[in-house]
């Protein structure tokens, strides 16, 4: 999907949401567990109860991997279905390798005719550096989205490693930024961190950020847009728990719709 | 699988070499094509040529995912075919999220009742920091294999990021041995720059540290044996494509097996 694409779909539906489709079996509705594919079933009621609010969907992958073939089979259907919907879809799989693997890796994620998934973005590692993140830019339509400053506790042991002047993931922004463009490169960075906005726009004036951590987390969508807005938007919030598990009961889609619809309306009034 | 018992493998063998199945469906020999599973009837031929030569195998995830469901299908049987033998096994993943994320991951790689793979180690990136690799040193006689220095030309760009006082990857391993031991973690540290060794066994004396880069990247096992190895051997070298690749006709397992050989003799001298 182009820059302009996206840019539109959030105009349209007045939203900047990401949901994250973090499916784990032991937290979905019971009632689900009878059926063929547990998770894809979940991940359609979800995708239906909401395509209308968010602009992009965010299956995480390890909730996938972790149940082996199986899960693959479930993530393999639901980039399928999300295929009928106007979404850009990313591939949090934080992946990253040597030059030649991380081709591989971008063929897993973006190309259909061979690993049968089509995802629009996937999340990568800076640590092993610009051959590692290159060969994922080759994909035309396709998008790196980089690790930069993460929402966890964690991110304080190394990406804040300081030469003085700079940290580590400024560091990270300042130099990737010249490996593509604002046309297929965005960073995560957490809400958890949203003061540190201000110094990473200066960086990154109008590079998309991918935000995880508003809710379940602690992060607030108000400071999130008051320091990360720009022009054509430049932000996807993302939010997985707060929505997806809204309910465990057989009305989890319509109570994941209601908190969906809050934050679309949260956002529809940020967007002014 | 215990330090101990790696290393008393290790002196059984009279080896410290890793195979890295980077298993190619366009490198592989043409008449496998016709097989089944052809990436694991590849893998199984290999690692029928050449168990009693290898101390560990490691398969390389991206490979793998890269054929969507069918290349889980062929790595869940290769490791399944794997236990047959006396080697530690490394899924080469660079996996690593927020904790909760992680603990899914690690039953991806160490739970077979719930994924169907059942690995000693996973590579694991250091970015984001202590709680994206913790949950993985959770799975009693299992491994974390975290990035430090890499083989690859990227590794420049944010390894050698300094503080003045220390590089990152120096950084790396000082503030993460201290979150496992010499029992369940180890290090990557390229065979391209083994004259780093030195300052590396300052930090960890003890560690395992795998070294990806002989052979086809250029680094020399001489070199890393003179700076890298303990009393207690202390390397698992890899080689991939040398081996693995070794002939692309009938007699590719055969091949495999005398470039193995080679490298076994030269590590029996080695281990002295």
């Amino acid at each position: 999907m182009r820059r302009s694409e996206l840019i539109s779909i959030i105009r349209k539906k007045r939203s900047f949401l990401c949901i994250g489709l973090d499916t784990d079996l032991s937290k979905i509705p019971q009632h689900l567990l009878k059926a063929d594919d547990p998770a894809f079933e979940f991940n359609k009621q979800i995708i239906d109860a909401t395509h209308d609010l968010a602009v992009a969907y965010k299956p995480n992958l390890a909730f996938y991997e972790c149940n082996g073939i199986k899960g693959w089979q479930s993530l393999t259907r639901t980039i399928q279905y999300l295929k009928n919907f106007e979404v850009f879809t990313i591939a949090d799989a934080k992946r990253g390798d040597i030059g030649n693997t991380s081709t591989q890796y971008a063929k897993a994620f973006f190309n259909p005719d061979q690993s049968g998934l089509d995802f629009d973005a996937v999340t990568v590692a800076p640590y092993m550096g610009e051959d590692s993140i290159k060969p994922f830019l080759e994909f035309k339509g396709k998008w790196v989205v980089l690790l930069a400053l993460t929402s966890n506790k964690g991110a304080e042991d190394f990406q804040f490693f300081s030469s003085g002047e700079k940290k580590l993931f400024e560091q990270v922004l300042d130099q990737s930024k010249n490996w593509g463009s604002e046309e297929n490169m965005m960073y995560v960075v957490g809400a958890t961190k949203a003061e540190m906005l201000t110094t990473i726009r200066k960086i990154v004036p109008d590079h998309f950020l991918l935000v995880p951590g508003v809710g379940a987390q602690g992060g607030s969508l108000q400071e999130v847009a008051k320091y990360g807005l720009t022009k054509d938007c430049g932000l996807l919030v993302n939010s997985s728990r707060n929505i997806i598990y809204a309910s465990t009961g057989t009305d989890f889609a319509e109570k994941a719709r209601e908190e969906a619809m809050k934050m679309q309306r949260e956002m529809e009034g940020l967007l002014g």
